[in-house]
């Protein structure tokens, strides 16, 4: 008996998240909000769900990490980076000179904004970067802006590469699951936890619990905890395998010195 | 001569930015993005600038934050906190039982969530809640959802007063201008850095200054440099006013530790 494996993704098919989903997967099922895929891991209904965490330009998707926090005990079960290049997308044969309106998701359009108007082309918004290349199918004069394979998909071509204004726009998307990865010797760490309200200097005590262990962090966020402005849960990362004594060790300290600690799983550094 | 204070806002008229440039001003001119506001500030067209920057459910503005960042020199004047309340705006003499639709933008239909599936009507996206409001004029069956000054603003009713799920929804603006505020004794401070990278315990070498110094933050917001993953900006609120002795020298301590300083000004304690 062959086992396959399940993956759901924030779709559409030929989104960025899609491409990610296709590195790790046999057989992919497209949820149209974050919530939604991470409900199909937790209902069982997939073994793995990916849905994007953090661009680099745009910083935290909030729904990602506000679902972790207060809706699903899911676990982390790995992470991958993947930089976010954006491609001019036409329909077979079709040459610069011929374009005059591009369609994609305001994000994309707004990263490509040195390219339509060097090109003098008109902007237009749509749902998804996978819907814009669909969208455009059968007239020579429209474009889309999206990856490889929306492209792909739609049997469109790709006739510029790399449109992007900006260097360093990169997505870190994450591999749900509700069982651990075990440890690999080269792991990360993601924690969420809220301090006691009016103690000055509780988050200076929790960075100083890693100090002390020379243990490096990899990212900090902070949100909003839900509660009134000046409130916040905040998402570390760090170096380190949970089951490592060590990391128990600081785990179990940050738990003493914090009002919530979520620990949202171990997994490979990508 | 009497002199009129000039204020942009974040528009279009009726919006819950309106409402807040309603409190301190004579003149009030809407623009359509919050670059633009700051804009009008920066070209000294307007004398203040009110946009949003944070709200307790939903986080930061990034855009606001982006901007005040990366593109604009402007100086925080000062602080408005006001609730964030919906209401249910129809037609002068409609009843609940006419109402088959709901127009809104899509954060205050999902703050109203129970209110609506409770009703049984049918929710609609619009651009803002100003603009649900002006759509509805004249149709009984249609409602929007947003603030008084949108029903004020169109001659529309309010037919239900507080109708979000959640307590504690607050956003919190910034009036922005060229100049700064004197000090007036119950103060804050804004500003923004990021840290040398590779250097372990950097954020913790920082908490630690207004530690000593028994300085209580109100605030810590993280925001990607936009040059790389892991790369962070930090947004810090505290409590004084730069021009006081000792929050100078906290001020010119943090900037001998940090690759990048912006402070955005002290104003009085909303």
């Amino acid at each position: 008996m062959i086992s396959i494996t399940l993956i759901s993704f924030l779709g559409p098919k030929g989104t960025f998240t899609h491409e990610v989903a296709n590195l790790i997967g046999d057989e992919l099922i497209p949820y149209c909000t974050i919530p939604a895929v991470m409900e199909s891991v937790a209902g069982g209904e997939v073994d793995f769900g990916v849905v994007p965490i953090e661009n680099s330009i745009e910083g935290p998707v909030g729904i990602t990490l506000d679902s972790l926090a207060h809706k699903f005990d899911l676990k982390i079960y790995n992470e991958i980076i993947i930089p976010i290049n954006q491609n001019l997308i036409v329909n077979p044969g079709c040459r610069m000179e011929d374009i005059r309106d591009v369609y994609s998701h305001a994000q994309a359009i707004a990263q490509c904004q040195k390219f339509i108007s060097s090109h003098n082309i008109q902007p237009h918004y749509a749902i998804s970067t996978a819907n814009a290349a669909k969208s455009i199918i059968g007239d020579e004069s429209k474009a889309a802006i999206g990856n490889v394979k929306a492209a792909e998909i739609y049997n469109l071509d790709i006739l510029r590469e790399n449109i992007q204004d900006t260097d360093n726009n990169e997505t870190r998307f994450i591999v749900l699951s509700n069982n651990d990865h075990e440890p690999t010797g080269k792991d990360k760490t993601s924690i969420i936890f809220s301090i006691y309200e009016d103690r000055p200097g509780e988050l200076y005590k929790i960075l100083g619990i890693f100090q002390k262990n020379n243990i490096n962090l990899t990212k900090i966020e902070s949100r909003p905890s839900k509660k009134g402005l000046g409130r916040y849960l905040f998402f570390i990362d760090f170096y380190g395998h949970k089951d490592d004594g060590m990391i128990e060790n600081i785990i179990s300290e940050i738990n003493d010195n914090t009002y919530f600690l979520k620990v949202l799983g171990s997994y490979p550094k990508f």
